[in-house]
């Protein structure tokens, strides 16, 4: 494609999306083609010859935008956000037409040195301890970005397992019942699991009426796998769980593991709320966090930063490397042996990367720190009106605290009538909201409405529109 | 930021990237900066308040360009090549632009049935068996991107492990001593190995004297393994090694699996050299690999397409799910439970995922599969005539067959002036060529140089400065 060519198509392209973000709202928010539409508009084979960009244009329209789910709507209440803004997708063009790979410091300094600085900067805004900066004394803490944050408790994970000299069957991980499904996964990928219900070597710990871990369970699991023999390695504490947003008492667990297993290595999970730290009145949600061995926040879901942006800290770097590093000869060079550079390949599980601190770069000087604290407190205090209103109508219930964005909720009549309410209103189009369960304190689980407040577009008018769905499909 | 100065950015971005692919050429293609200068550049804080755009790019000219190694320079010849084309870095826009999750199909149904469909074309092109596309007869092949040729490699590697009930210790995985480092750190993360060194588990086996994996001694070795007990589970064969482009007999590979260990799973590696199926003339390089298990090829490498994007397929979909799949409750939906649906994030490692098809599909409809065959045609004729220069100079000695767009040699005064020969062409600034070693055949290493074209603007003038600065930089 010669340079006119890729001029005149970027601008178009770069305004359909600037059309697209300006349209999306008039969209039905959730995808409403079956399975195999899609696929049905394509053809069987690949073009032998070029096609025209009228064509490939139009099947945009065609195809993919009535196929898509639109995660930017501003009534996108669903799962998490993973919202997207100018300033990120701009980071994320430069970064794929510069096509630099960042496997080593060698093949493309900037990329290394940029990212460093970024996730020092980050690990400053959040207030985490100095012990997780590249500059810590010692040279043993750093960030990275991962891919996602599943990723990011897998290299933890592995981390952990580094740090034991024994048979694989002999170690033990923790988390809580309401930890995200990453952490078994991590435990299947790294051999420690069988399936997700395996529990010979992970042990999910049980939660308390808010959803928390519960630190004399765990404490009390921790003694009894030690007093068997076993190996604790690796405890998953979460501030903001993925079904309600609970927050783990990081400090209690820290503590357990101080008097029950001092080796073990603890992994805080904050993908989602660990942003609200750059807001000095949430931050009161991470205390403890500075007592771990690694944090995971992710950039890509509430940040104004488009997937992928996980952005993880360890203070254990060795550790990371042990578990990771590993340096054929096409590979080798000056720098890396100097051991005055990163190489990232070493923290993360696959060889390539991209230039993926651009975009968070981009998103931090277009807002400032100052930006991007307002734009939380918004969501901050829209999710607050929502509770309040939730809490004031009879025929709803809220059932967990609201520390973030989330407010999750179930109608009083029952699990029918929720699962009801929820098909209701998401057939609307206008909005989409997701769904959880949660124990229900009675050895039964409650069919629970998620609410979660992130989108860039999102106003008081959409929260608005939401509620007046959810009022209008409750069943009288 | 508003619709407007998304828009003027945005344009004014497009621009930057296409003048950078215009004056690409004239920058040193690797960086000139030392360990710590693009650090130095940079604030130790993130702004408070935003900053202005001239800033932001001002310090894209100032930081990262100078610190950036130019993948895309047309005198890259390093590594492998990582090109990127304009339709590619289009898609990149859009898919970003969406901001959608595919993690499930009901997130985003467009992106996983766009995705399966040119994994269906690919594997097509690629002339790849029927059993590995969605619609192979009952159900159990199929195509999935994954972020990286590691990933896919450690994918295959735990989807093998899921058909084993038999303790980890026993399990034992086979890859000849050339294969590509990530199949060690795939048995490093599953669990069987404790590090690079640790081959209790892993088998690296020997190489002929064209660095092809020699059958007869991976049939020894899980003879043996099998006589003491183990379980050989996973076997990597690559067409294409990183380090000099050969390429393991796959019929041969395949047929002592056959006889030696009928459950073990054939993975074959074709992250450079994949691509080169599309053409007839060179098909024969992948006879066999239609009895593999699952199959990975880089479309981010030598395909026109940005990373990442690595196209990996199995004809056993059953044994990816058991490894990788698990359901909480918030990602529960009708379509999944339906079963009439790919969710494709039990087909890898993270849970989110971006919609990568997008630039691929773009990258086959823009081009054609008739105008990629001609892309690779290039530079399989420049790497021709370049290995015919090589075998004619009597001060250079070419050190494996060519296969792909790979040319392996050495000075043949020895290692000392080879590794002097490499420094002196990269310090020229205008072509750059990394390294590897291999067996001597006599019990040592020689040093090689590797060149290896696939740049998008590398043209026989680009090799003919290569070999005008190789030639005068040889020691007389």
């Amino acid at each position: 494609m010669d340079a006119e060519t890729f001029r005149a198509l970027g601008h178009q392209l770069v305004d359909w999306v600037a059309e697209y973000w300006e349209r999306v709202e008039s969209l039905p928010v959730r995808s409403e083609l079956a399975p195999g539409d899609v696929s049905a508009m394509l053809p069987e084979s690949a073009p032998e010859e070029p096609e025209d960009w009228s064509a490939i244009l139009s099947d945009l329209e065609r195809v993919i935008v009535p196929g898509t789910t639109h995660w930017q709507h501003p009534g996108f209440f669903a799962y998490f956000p993973a919202n997207v803004s100018g300033p990120s997708v701009l980071g994320e063009l430069v970064s794929a037409g510069l096509g630099a790979q960042g496997m080593l410091w060698q093949t493309s300094p900037a990329m290394t040195e940029l990212e460093t600085r970024v996730l020092d900067w980050m690990a400053q805004l959040l207030g985490l301890s100095p012990a997780f900066r590249s500059d810590a004394p010692g040279g043993m803490g750093g960030g990275v970005i991962q891919g996602t944050a599943s990723e990011a408790t897998l290299v933890s994970m592995l981390a952990a397992r580094s740090r034991h000299d024994v048979p694989l069957a002999k170690l033990r991980v923790y988390a809580s019942e309401q930890t995200h499904s990453s952490a078994v996964k991590a435990a299947m990928i790294a051999g420690l699991a069988t399936g997700p219900d395996d529990d010979r070597q992970v042990r999910q710990i049980p939660v308390d009426e808010q959803f928390r871990m519960r630190p004399e369970a765990l404490a009390a699991a921790i003694r009894s796998d030690r007093e068997a023999g076993a190996v604790p390695i690796w405890v998953c504490a979460t501030v903001g769980t993925t079904g309600t947003c609970a927050v783990d008492p990081v400090s209690a667990v820290a503590d357990v593991i101080a008097s029950e297993a001092p080796d073990a290595w603890l992994h805080v999970d904050g993908a989602f709320a660990g942003v609200l730290a750059l807001c000095p009145e949430h931050r009161h949600l991470f205390e403890g966090v500075d007592r771990a061995d690694s944090v995971v926040v992710n950039a890509h879901k509430w940040l104004l930063t488009n997937f992928d942006c996980s952005l993880f800290w360890s203070r254990d770097r060795a550790s990371l490397l042990r578990a990771l590093s590993i340096t054929p000869e096409y590979l080798r060079n000056a720098a890396t042996e100097s051991g005055s550079v990163i190489d990232y390949r070493d923290w993360q599980i696959p060889l390539g990367r991209r230039f993926r601190s651009m975009k968070l770069w981009f998103v931090l000087r277009h807002y400032g720190a100052s930006g991007l604290r307002t734009f939380l407190r918004q969501h901050i205090a829209l999710a607050g009106d929502f509770a309040a209103r939730v809490d004031a109508h009879p025929g709803l219930e809220r059932v967990a605290p609201v520390h973030t964005s989330l407010v999750c909720f179930r109608a009083v009549e029952g699990n029918e009538a929720s699962r009801a309410l929820l098909e209701a209103v998401n057939a609307s189009g206008e909005v989409y909201l997701t769904h959880t369960t949660v124990p229900d304190g009675r050895g039964g689980q409650h069919f629970v409405l998620r609410l979660a407040i992130g989108g860039v577009r999102t106003t008081a008018a959409h929260v608005d529109l939401a509620w007046a769905r959810i009022v209008a499909s409750l069943r009288r």
